[in-house]
Parts: structure tokens; sequence; C-alpha cells
């Protein structure tokens, strides 16, 4: 079903994104998972890791689900993000975004991505987010 | 974990929401699968199930699993509800809403709820949704 | 810019809707505001509106300063909604909600619905929706 | 009503936070404005401001009309934020965040974000946020 592969994923996104401070960690049938390696510039006062830090792992994570199934060529654009703060992330550990689609529609996607600190099962965030698919997919 | 066995819920239910039209599907460790019959009146033109069928679902789902692990005391209230329509529902069809908790904390619970027509594994619709919990809890 | 007038949206919706239980308020250049008379049926236990018939006045109202903006024949359908739940409506006042249009672009509408208790100028819910707009509008 | 004044708090987020590149652009009685200077990091390919960039923006606006409202010792905490993308915003000008609170309650406030490019009256973002505030506060 998907269009992509894993290397084909990963060099797509080392030659557009070469400054990119994540990693695919897992690219199963009904799931991808990112890995970000979380440095100084992420933390907040009282060593957690910032929202931004984590929203950008949810787009990141979404933008890559949707990709390996429409293709590398496509001009995906995020339209909304929904995320909720479930518990303070662990300053000294990455932290892993596991993202499943919940609709590839022709103009429309919608998928969910669970954060993890790296270690433990208990989501630090939860984010569902929206990405418009240009026509001429 | 749970405060509340299924029959114990079931009877709550019946005592303080008799006009209810759901029923409890299933009460599994990590998840509450609820299910409603669709009326003529949750209809919308098109034969599709109404927006705010499948809101109050998700919202009736969510009461009930944290009620299950807070005890039947408690006064709960929503706070915020997000919703994503994925799909049509089926007119014809129950609508089945299957819950899992994302955190519960001392003072905010968060779940999510994926919305299904009876007999399809695609899902139709999904929410997340927020709840305070009173401090005396 | 707007392409139907109060009047014909009037029309348009004792037409289509024949069974709605809501009335235009105000037909403004930059907002839609939309009174829903509030029934037994649409109270809950504790003297208060329920979640589901605010929501159905949001999406109502999206739904209507959308219409208004490309024409009454268009089948535009929502497919989020995200809702605050910020004070406890009085069950015995019609609830007003007030749209405002955030962007409405080809294909994709987004808009926010502050809603009111008749008669108190502090909100009882905040939603923001989006709607997806067919491409042959 | 409100707590802390602009002098006030400016000096508060200059010695907390003394790496933020934001400013109070306003500090009116029922929203407050604050300006980004765009970065070259806060750029994305084509030409646009990131969502991280804009997401970091409306977080520190809610935070800012927090705390002036309940002064400038609380915790206070984001527990969710929504955000709908509206328009592509303009690399080369700074953008700015108008925060109303919608509900500052005595355990969560709500308030909203509308994102400008700074010279350009229509949105290119809108956010709505929530935050948890401890109840010692």
């Amino acid at each position: 079903m998907a269009k992509v592969n894993r290397s084909e994923m990963e060099e797509f996104l080392s030659k557009e994104f070469p400054q990119a401070n994540f990693l695919i960690e897992s690219f199963d049938e009904d799931s991808v998972t990112i890995r970000r390696t979380v440095t100084t510039e992420d933390l907040r006062p009282g060593g957690t890791v910032s929202g931004p830090t984590m929203m950008s792992l949810a787009d990141c994570a979404i933008y890559i689900a949707i990709l390996r199934e429409i293709g590398l060529v496509a001009l995906a654009v995020t339209t909304s993000l929904n995320f909720n703060f479930l518990r303070k992330p662990v300053a000294s550990k990455d932290i892993l975004g596991v993202c499943k689609m919940l609709k590839l529609g022709r103009t429309l996607a919608v998928a969910e991505v669970t954060i993890y600190s790296d270690g433990d099962d208990r989501p630090v965030a939860h984010s569902v987010g929206t990405y418009s698919i240009p026509p001429n997919k």
C-alpha cells in the first residue's frame, strides 16, 4: 500500500531536511515512529522538554506518515494540530512520536501521534493533526 | 485499579440516565466501548448520522471511562472536546465508541474515543476530550 | 461580498431544515448570530444546557456563515470541531452563537463561534470548526 | 483587575526568560499582543514561518495573559493547545499574537490567540489554549 519504503524516506529526509534532528525509529505497516534527540535548547526551566519541541515532533511524524502513503513529490500542508499535554517529559531522554493514520482522503489526511519519553510507556502528550493534500497528488 | 465494575456501572446509568439510548458494549481493562442505537431523529439529510449524535456518544463514553476509575460519586465536567469527522457513518447501523484513557490526573482527565459504524473497522470519527475532576473526589 | 442575503438564507433554512429550532438573530458584515430556543430535552441534570445542544448550535452557525459566502448550492461538510466549555449555561435562557469566519479558502473554511446564554455577555462556550468545501462550488 | 502591569511583566520576562525573542507589543484591558522577530532558524523551505514558531508565540502569549491576571508567582502549565493554520505567513515580517482570555477560572484558564504577519490584518493562524492553574495560586 505504502508508496515509499524506509530507506527511500530516509534518503529523502536527509536531502530535504539536512539539519533535522530526528530519526525514523520504526516504519511499521500501521504506524511510523520518530525519535528526536532532546538538546539543551529544547529544554524549559524545571528540566522538561518544551511544548514546541513536542509539537514539532508530532507535525513531522504526521508529515512522514502521509508522504509514505502518497509519495515524496506531494506538497502536503498542515491545516490543524490539536495537542494535549499529559505528563512532564523527562529532560534527559529522547522523545518518541508514534503516528497512526486515521484517514487518508483525496484532499485531507488526519493522523494521531502519541508522544513518549524514551523508556516510559505512559504518554507525555497526544496530538491529532490534519493535513491538506494538493489536488494533483 | 478500576473502582466500579460493569454491573455497578450499568445500574448507575439506568438509575441516573433512564432515558439514555446507549449500552455498555464492553468494559475491558484498557478501554470502554459504548453502543448507541441510531434512531430516525439522529439522522441527517443524505442518510447519515448527525454530528451531535456522535459527539454525544463520545462525551458519554469518556464520562463512563472516568467514573469507573474515580468512582460513581464524583462530579466530572467536560472542559473540552476535539472532534475530527473522518468518514460518513452508515445510517442504518448503530455507532460504537471505543474510549481509552490518556491521562487520569488528580484534577484533569484526558481520553480519546474512536467511533465506528457497527460492522466496519474504519473509524467514522475520532475525538479527544478533557474532563475536570472536582478536588474532593 | 456575501452571495446570500438574510431573507434568502431564512427561506433556504425553512425549506431545507423545517424541523430546525434556531433562528437567525443577526446577519452582520463580519459575523452571523444564531439563536436557539432551549427546550426541556436540551437540558441536563443540574439545570444546564447539554453539550450536544451547544455543539449543534456551533456547527449550524458555521454552516450558515459559510453558505452565505459560497452560495446555497454548495455541499459543505464539517471536518473538525474543537470545543471549550467555559461556564455553565443558564437552563431557562436561549443560547446565542456568534460566528466569525477565520478563513474562507477554495477547499477549506475555518470559523469560530462564541456561545452565550441570552442576556449575559460572558461566553459559556467557544468553538472552532473547519468545513471542507467541494471542488466545484 | 489585572495584578501585574506592563513594566512589571517586562521585568519578569527579561529576568526569567533572558533568551526569549519576543516583546510585549501592547497590554490592553481585554487583550495582550506579543511580537516575535522571525529569524532564519524560524523559517521553513518555501519562505514561510515554521509551525512550531507560531505555536511557541501562541503559548507564550497565553502564559503572559494569564500571569497578569493571577500574579507572577503562579506556576501555570499548558494542558492543551488547538491550532488552525489559515494562511502562509510572510517570511520577512515579524509575527504578532493577539491573546484574549475566554475564561479565567480557579483551576483552568482558556484563551484564544490570533496570529498575524506584521502589517497584514488577515490572520495567519488561530489558536485556543488551556492552562491548568495550581490550587494555591
